[in-house]
């Protein structure tokens, strides 16, 4: 294996940054390039995220070298780009493990590098990150700067404006890298885009060598004059930047971010200045470096296993279709006759397939950038205005606007349909991409309808009733990856709100009753097999709905059999707990019944094969076995009897 | 009563927007004035928003004047600014019963008229809602405008800047208002503040009656021409607004907001531009033309009922300390011994409390403007360089940060402190600002410690406890108002997580167990005097943690008790359901043990009294009695039986 490796004389030299520190500015050019070639390699074996990586590589050399990385904090914004800085900072030697189980993370994370003081994953937190490093060193009278490298995907996100916007008081002490390549998974949308555009278009920093070490040597006279003259002097060198101005920064830029000769003086000017804080806008090329990266449309974003050479990826096994493919592709079919339909997603277009949706629909489908407040509030809007708006966001990402799902939709009682993509565990992005604890969240809410498909027809299902449901708001929830090979009905059914389906075993009678809320069924149909095995005649129930909850069954199902079990792919707070909470209300339990709810554990569960995850989790087919055996023997005093 | 009224011979002639557009534009001025009086009379009467509403008056008369209302879409950010706009759309003959039980909301609210397109109350939504209204009438090729009215203090939540980012797709269907006094509730922080400040001192708009004609001309000329040469004008004219013309917008302004003479024809002009969106810059003072407002520090911005003469206001009964006070305090005064304890707050200095610690510790209190994303991260970033952070934010605005809190705080274990005020209904503010959530959005969270208190001495010594807790994020919520009248003892005591007390009762056997979570504790003693009085030995728990719950404790209750009843002034998902999991996990109804839980009912309660709020909620001492004599009733058969 090591044969094939790309040869590293330079790199094989340099472990820490600290190794780093002792070469000659004229090495790096060969580091940034052995560098790049052992990243592709890595990539090329385990997949992942090539592209914003490949853009940072000259960026990262320079950051380590000119600051002095651990004491300066140096945050990624969302962490996909780090990999470069994994290869630098003393994990090289398992940079092959990346996103795979016990392997590294595919995100920073504090756990794995002192090198990594805030570990990211969702975007447009680093700045906010940085100030606080800032300003603790700054309330501690101790040394150390934050420098927060962002790219202008992120730099959309309200939050990072936020940031901006206190800012100020960090001093010297706050660097940000707009690290701006002109796209983040999609290409950027919107005021901010257009403006970094003019910026740079209106620019002549490509090619003129000139420019950088003009400006380094602006802002090196400027620190020894005073504030006044050295605010004239940074207004002067920008080319723009006004809008960073406004909020408090020093604007620099647009610095070529390939180039080290460029790079390496003005962040060094900027390192020693007295003034602060400062932006620094360096342009950079997603994909840079490898051409099958850089002529694909997506920058090679997120790869499969890719072989080096072609860069041809890895073909996945052709199977049941996506999910999120089975969401755009039935939405787009009721749009061409429902006009009032609209798809919103916050710059996943293809993670959430509204791009099949807006090939169909370009009019009404709207990428509103990394904006998922302003992009539930839209969605508000729109239907109060008597459109049937969908708001495709993964459950993790929803988290950033709840506060407009809870105060601009549910209270409003305004039809907005959410779906849900990415619920439950989701493999090689770990526990900041997992989408646990939406059911808890939006089923706690008055007026919603929360829904969670069981497979890929159920999907079609629930996209067709959403789109029929006006009385208020609905969500439904499906998870990562490929449906289970069930076919998808030419007629879709208008599911009746509220009410769930027994899919096996007879539910006027049995000893045990699976009450299974979405994809988790297939789990809960094996594990019946193997009670029906050992003679427990098992009735499986897919609730469909966590809220309103089919209580008619439930009462029926309670009725007729000796053990209840609840499984869903979510946290406490969920199925099992409305389930419970309905049946003490009703006294349900009173008489002995026994009920066990299975959920997602009452911890992140770290990157690793779904299968391997879910098992951790104990939501698989043996572990539900095991909870009613256990459940069985229990007693009616509570003690679980010797096994049998 | 009438005969106290003001003399409104104009304003008795438009009772809505089409009355008053039959006006001449001379007689707005006087119209203003008395809508003026009556606002200020009828919040003399009530109580309520006064400032923000006074600062409005003649903006209110001017938009209505100029725009097609309802048909174009007047969106108030926040809504207590709306009391004009309420006067003047059918709703002045129940002015007077603003905020009081079953009288008119003290926000924009959709059910109460047609001219409230979108329900406001949190901030810095109108945008985006105005977005959607615009791109439906869009899609529908039909015509109306959207017009947000949004203060600067709104403009610095990062949810405003997502909408502005997407707002160039509106065209000339959306028109912003920047009504720009200077101070939202607090005097506004942070770089987009300075900026707004430096366009309207460098503007010479005051007193130059000439400028807005002047301004409208242009405007008037420049829809005949091009774009290109539209563009000029816009710019030619603006004073400033760079930051906004970055982001898409036209800027106009700034405008004086009291000068009917400027405002409408630049209002007129706006509304009949081909160019779009356009954003207008306009200044306002806050209280304007009452004295006692304009002159008092919070501008009047909420006041209980006061004497509209002297402008003296109805002094609240003495009795125990508010909360927030108590948190305040009690943060102050401990950080006088550790330097490590910083408390941040967003725009809401004085209702949480932080203006006490501020006063003594003003390097270590930070608002960071209405911004809650960026104020959790930034408190994590504070944690994780070894500072003891507390996030100061009320239940409700804590959904804003939601993922932050997620992603941030609880996946990386950073030990943040979460002090939640405003926990609970929170009477004449209503549904928006109730805080219902907050435990069941953080307790499935794993990491997280959430305790909430039952009394201010119970608050004390949880602030304590959360300073001294660095393992990992710790969240304790407490109600609005006032203690309930306990000691606030001298030498604090570091609680042990995860343990509940019991407070009344025998824990070693009884017929009843109460277990409470947070302020309900004093309807549980009750209703414990209550049971006690009809012979049934009642046990009651304070439990104090919800996570991680004192398994131990509820065993033990379980183990000699007939029935336990959990209350918490929380929806579902909170105590109740994490005490039904942990029961059902364990077995522990198995044998019949009689467990229910009193919580907040699915449906969001409007404004009304507190404890007539919580009559309807269910979780007053008569109904928590109710509760248990209706379990006592109930068979093993799950039937309740006849009453005795």
């Amino acid at each position: 294996m090591t044969a094939k490796r790309p040869v590293t004389p330079l790199l094989d030299t340099v472990d820490t940054p600290t190794d780093l520190r002792q070469l000659e500015p004229a090495q790096l050019r060969q580091l940034s390039d052995e560098l790049r070639s052992e990243m592709i390699d890595a990539v090329g074996s385990t997949g992942g995220h090539l592209g914003s990586g490949l853009g940072v590589v000259e960026l990262t050399v320079a950051l380590h070298y000119v600051f002095n990385t651990p004491d300066d904090r140096l945050i990624w914004d969302v962490g996909h780009q780090a990999y470069p800085h994994k290869i630098l900072t003393g994990r090289r030697d398992r940079i092959r493990t990346l996103r795979q189980g016990g392997g590294l993370s595919g995100f920073t994370k504090r756990s794995e590098s002192e090198y990594d003081p805030f570990g990211a994953a969702h975007s447009s937190t680093s700045i906010s990150a940085g100030l606080g490093f800032a300003i603790a060193n700054k309330l501690n009278d101790q040394p150390g700067k934050a420098i927060a490298v962002i790219g202008d995907g992120a730099m959309s996100a309200g939050m990072a404006y936020e940031a901006m916007n206190n800012a100020e008081q960090a001093g010297n002490r706050l660097v940000v890298i707009l690290n701006d390549n002109d796209m983040s998974i999609a290409p950027p949308v919107g005021g901010l885009s257009a403006y970094l555009a003019r910026m740079v278009s209106s620019s002549e920093y490509l090619g003129l060598r000139s420019l950088a070490s003009k400006v380094a040597g602006k802002i090196s006279r400027r620190i020894h004059n005073s504030l006044h003259k050295a605010e004239e002097y940074t207004r002067g060198m920008a080319m723009g930047g006004t809008l960073f101005e406004e909020l408090g920064f020093y604007y620099v830029g647009p610095i070529d971010g390939h180039n080290l000769d460029h790079l390496l003086p003005v962040l060094e000017n900027v390192r020693d200045s007295e003034q602060g804080p400062i932006l620094v806008h360096v342009v950079t090329t997603k994909g840079k470096g490898y051409d099958p990266a850089e002529n694909s449309a997506d920058k090679y974003h997120g790869v499969p296993k890719f072989d080096v050479i072609t860069g041809e990826k890895a073909k996945s096994k052709a199977g049941p279709p996506a999910y999120q493919n089975v969401f755009g592709e039935t939405l787009a079919k009721l749009a061409d006759t429902d006009k009032r339909i609209c798809a919103i997603t916050a710059a996943m277009p293809s993670g959430t397939g509204v791009d099949k949706f807006a090939k169909a629909h370009p009019e009404r489908a709207f990428d509103v950038g990394i904006a998922e407040q302003h992009g539930v509030t839209f969605a508000a809007g729109l239907a109060a205005q008597g459109m049937r708006p969908f708001a495709a966001i993964y459950s993790t990402f929803l988290q950033r606007a709840y506060d407009q799902v809870v105060h601009d939709v549910a209270i409003q009682n305004l039809p907005v349909r959410f779906a849900i993509d990415r619920a439950g565990l989701v493999g090689a992005d770990g526990a900041t991409h997992a989408g646990s604890f939406d059911v808890t969240y939006l089923a706690s809410l008055p007026n919603f309808v929360v829904m969670a498909a069981a497979d890929e027809a159920e999907l079609a299902h629930m996209t067709y009733t959403a789109a029929e449901h006006d009385e208020g708001p609905i969500a439904f929830r499906y998870p990562r990856g490929n449906g289970v090979g069930v076919e998808i009905p030419e007629t879709l059914q208008k599911l009746e709100i509220g009410k769930g389906r027994v899919v096996r075993g007879d539910p006027a009678g049995g000893k045990v009753a699976i009450l299974s809320l979405g994809a988790r069924l297939e789990e809960a149909k094996k594990a019946a097999d193997q009670l029906e095995a050992k003679g427990l005649a098992t009735t499986v129930a897919d609730m469909r709905f966590v809220k309103p909850l089919d209580e008619e069954l439930i009462r029926k199902l309670a009725a007729t059999h000796d053990v209840l079990v609840t499984v869903e792919e979510a946290a406490i707070g969920g199925l099992g707990a409305h389930v419970l909470t309905m049946a003490s209300d009703e006294g349900i339990t009173d008489g002995g019944l026994k009920i066990r709810t299975m959920r997602l554990p009452d911890l992140f569960i770290d990157h690793d094969d779904p299968a391997k995850q879910y098992d951790l989790a104990g939501l698989n087919a043996p572990q539900i076995v095991d909870t009613v055996l256990s459940a069985l023997r229990h007693n009616s005093a509570g003690v679980e009897e010797a096994r049998a």
